[in-house]
């Protein structure tokens, strides 16, 4: 692939971060630029069906969901992150889309209009991660020794954690060591750290309380 | 590829027929279990995290998320139905997750409460589809002549189409040529006739009914 690679992000946008993990573990050279979602520009418009981040562009080709997109990456540029074997391949699918799920319960979580709404969507939250305690092998990540698509996928969950975490201790891992264990190791990984710019925290943190959610 | 294939269904669910479809394109064998999702049996909770239809048993493993199912049967069992060109491929998934995005448009359509939140959802439609009409070429298929995971995913968007088509003219097509030339060669194909059970139009129907919505 030779084609110079830009990925349109937004500052807050999780599903952008898994892209950048992914070309970060691929060790590609790429463009990022920002687009403001409250502003759209026409050209974004134009090249995003769904008008939501990230788009890959690929020379003159516009790729748009960031599944896709991933998994472009990966059919395209080594090292491969995808098991090989079908029926592996489809469980880390699957279990990709199930982050998407979490994503869309976090969204619920943050925007809880009172204390009520917000204790029944952590404790939705605490179930969603006992199901993946329960997938769990020996880590340190998804699939053990090596990073996989999956691991791109979850990284940007944990990321809203270490700003929730800083607000008040909700508790949400205090029965899943594995999942502690495996947020653990990704927060450490190199590819993570530079995924989100680095000001992501505090703009987060603004972008609560300009919500008011509990 | 040699472990039975079990479909587990609902009868209502358009992700099931998108497996369907492309269970029958390949010409495969394999049984259909319906459950109903109102009253859960715990087989299905235990395998579903999600605890949603289609699930996929590939022998003793269970494969959950439709796109996820197509992907799996298009990597084990020809004929191929993605494209091999890894950028016509990324192509072909964004647009179907475009259609999962126009079924959720199509549940609240048929979940609106009055008529302005109807006609707003109507008019939203009718945009998705100019979009699409945008991005279609000489058919008869997404792709050309060749049926290809985009089709079986459009098949059963189209398909509530007919029923709605019977209670009253909501014009969403009417400027979409190749968008209806599209939706009648699916209307046509075996895989696509075959993919829901033959009391689906019915059952919709009473389903719309009951939710007494406008």
């Amino acid at each position: 692939m030779t084609a110079p690679l830009t990925l349109v992000s937004h500052a807050l946008c999780p599903y952008v971060q898994r892209a950048a993990i992914v070309l970060a573990e691929k060790g590609v050279a790429y463009r990022r630029e920002v687009v403001d979602l409250s502003v759209k520009p026409a050209w974004f418009s134009a090249l995003s069906p769904l008008g939501k981040t990230p788009l890959l562009l690929v020379g003159d080709s516009a790729i748009f969901e960031s599944a896709v997109i991933c998994e472009y990456l990966d059919d395209t540029l080594s090292p491969r992150l995808h098991p090989l074997d079908p029926l592996a391949r489809a469980r880390h699918r699957a279990w990709i889309e199930f982050g998407s799920a979490l994503l869309s319960t976090i969204g619920g979580f943050y925007n809880a209009p009172d204390d009520t709404a917000l204790s029944m969507k952590r404790d939705e939250l605490v179930g969603r991660f006992a199901q993946l305690e329960a997938t769990l092998e020996d880590g340190p990540y998804f699939a053990g020794a090596a990073i996989t698509l999956v691991d791109a996928a979850y990284a940007p969950v944990f990321r809203y954690f270490d700003v929730f975490d800083a607000l008040q201790d909700f508790g949400i891992f205090d029965r899943t060591p594995k999942v502690r264990a495996w947020r653990s190791a990704l927060r450490q990984r190199p590819s993570v750290l530079t995924a989100a710019q680095p000001d992501y925290e505090s703009l987060l943190l603004e972008f609560l309380r300009r919500r008011g959610s509990a």
